[in-house]
């Protein structure tokens, strides 16, 4: 019976999607004692009111014996904002309906036995695959410490993502390439590798459709960058250079921030960028980046646009360099999450974990 | 109003799919003058009566007066049977509607041009594209003296069809493998090269549906064969050996038919099985193979089979070699002609000419 009103909660925490890192997307529905609505709220924004204190803020004295209808299991510690369960209490709800449990090891359930000490009917667990879906990303950092990764190509219908020569604009068509911007903005961080600003200079920006715009990171092991790049330029978007201790820190580009890294590798660049609160990161790399992203376990969900086209080349680019497989047995296999046109492309995305 | 019939015409040809080479798939029906039908028929096989012919056989006497919906133009040349305007004519039709001319230079128009001459009503072009559709192959190796080539291969979404130590089975799932013998069940040969004769030895029937079995063709260059091979047991399905001038005819195996070609190239063997009748062929080659048929116009179509799956390697096979573009403009485009799931996988057909 409360999976229409949990929809609504759903829909309300999706306005927000890919502005709320670290946070979690949330939702919130308030009714009445009589069932009837009286307050909705969801998370815009770090550091900004919680869905629920949203909702209950709109319903005012009307939360009285009423019900809260939220997405993700309120909070019960101090973080930036106060707990969500002391303001629940305060409101004096009665029963509170809740999709999916908080992953995150402070709350681990905590949200949900103080609302039930103090009385309170609660109800987990409604809608929680759509839930979990939604805030698959927050859920992956919190449980991994890494963000979660989607890693993106386009190719022709041959598995080529450039000629010989290297030549690879355009392999997809304007419609998919409209979709990556608005891919990027729904992600904290876009990546790519030295040779990908060597060869495309890229501008990596959603073209304004995330404000402000996912951080840009280059993880350079040579630090052999161009001295002229559109990632350097920081007005545009922030940049964010990586590298590994045996560079030369005298080839540094100026203009963007600078992170030294233990090892120049996918992982701990995602656990550095976990740190700064990326749930979710975009791979827009090369061969041999993407698969070390892969073989360090950095990649969750392939984007591969296919392009009607057959471009063919020994020495051709494709999407991905060694894996170390040698038999069939060991490839990695996936569950196709989405398959849709995008002009004369066609869409393809991949999940690699459950 | 005639679509209705001509639709019926069509689904009656669509009975003999792949077992009329080198002729046309024909379907026909027979109404009386009050507009009842009164006679069905195509064509089975060559060397069997036309579709007409069968049609006005089972209406009999009834044909007076009526009409005959046919999916191709009456024949009006003597070849195998006799011509089938002259039957039309001899059976007292009054009114015949045709979708689709005669593409054969000895027809062209001919057999329309013969029953106006004799003053019966001939409405053609009722549902032309359809019946273009489905008689492409014939229609493409009359025009082109070769047969309509399709490329099939399965590849995992990073474009690989093999491991780099060449470990492929299985790529596809088992639906995509019975798929395949699908194909195979209606084209009229299908051709590999030594390579894929020495790295998978296979077996390349469809597995009984199509009896006779298509022709298996190895285009061999060096004739360097293994002497044992399941294509070389030509009790199960014909096999065809072609080679070129330069080859060492010691090296044959014995119990396939051999056909040397003045080259060892695509083209030459399209000739020599399209003057063997053969109106569709399905190339299931290695990189090297596929790309020499495309660059010599044999391949219309590519049946691409994409697995779930992430196989890597930077010396893994990839679908095609050297095409020897330098320009995303000068690639290869397509339209896609179908998609659909197979199992876990996704077919993917590209039409390459119009």
């Amino acid at each position: 019976m409360w999976e229409l009103w949990m929809r609504r909660a759903l829909a309300l925490a999706a306005l927000a999607e890919g502005r709320t890192s670290p946070n979690p997307l949330v939702g919130a529905v308030v009714l009445d004692g009589s069932g009837r609505l009286v307050g909705e709220g969801f998370h815009a924004r770090a550091g900004e009111d919680h869905a629920e204190v949203g909702a209950l803020a709109q319903a005012g004295a009307a939360a009285q014996g009423g019900t809260l209808i939220v997405t993700l299991e309120p909070c019960c510690h101090h973080g930036r904002t106060p707990p969500c369960s002391e303001a629940v209490l305060r409101a004096g709800i009665r029963q509170v309906v809740i999709a999916l449990e908080d992953p995150d090891p402070r709350v681990d359930g905590g949200g949900i036995r103080q609302l039930r000490d103090a009385g309170l009917e609660v109800i987990p667990g409604v809608l929680r695959e759509e839930a979990l879906l939604q805030n698959r990303a927050f859920v992956h950092r919190v449980r991994t410490g890494r963000p979660l990764g989607i890693l993106k190509w386009a190719m022709s219908l041959d598995g080529r993502t450039a000629l010989p020569n290297g030549a690879s604009q355009w392999i997809s068509g304007p419609e998919a390439r409209q979709w990556v911007h608005r891919l990027r903005s729904g992600v904290d961080a876009v990546v790519v590798g030295g040779g990908t600003v060597r060869a495309d200079d890229p501008l990596l920006t959603s073209r304004g459709k995330r404000s402000p715009e996912p951080l840009r990171v280059v993880l350079s092991r040579s630090l052999d960058l161009p001295d002229q790049a559109q990632l350097w330029d920081t007005a545009v978007a922030p940049t964010l250079v990586a590298h590994g201790p045996h560079a030369d820190p005298e080839r540094l580009p100026s203009g963007p921030e600078i992170l030294e890294l233990d090892a120049c590798d996918p992982l701990p660049l995602m656990q550095a960028l976990a740190a700064r609160g990326c749930n979710q990161v975009l791979w827009e790399c090369g061969p041999e980046l993407a698969a070390a992203a892969i073989r360090q376990g950095c990649v969750q969900e392939i984007a591969a646009v296919l392009a009607p086209k057959l471009m063919g080349g020994l020495a051709a680019r494709t999407p991905l360099a060694q894996l170390g497989f040698s038999t069939m047995d060991e490839v990695l296999k996936g569950a196709w999450r989405q398959r849709k046109p995008l002009g004369d492309d066609w869409l393809l995305r991949l999940r690699l974990d459950g």
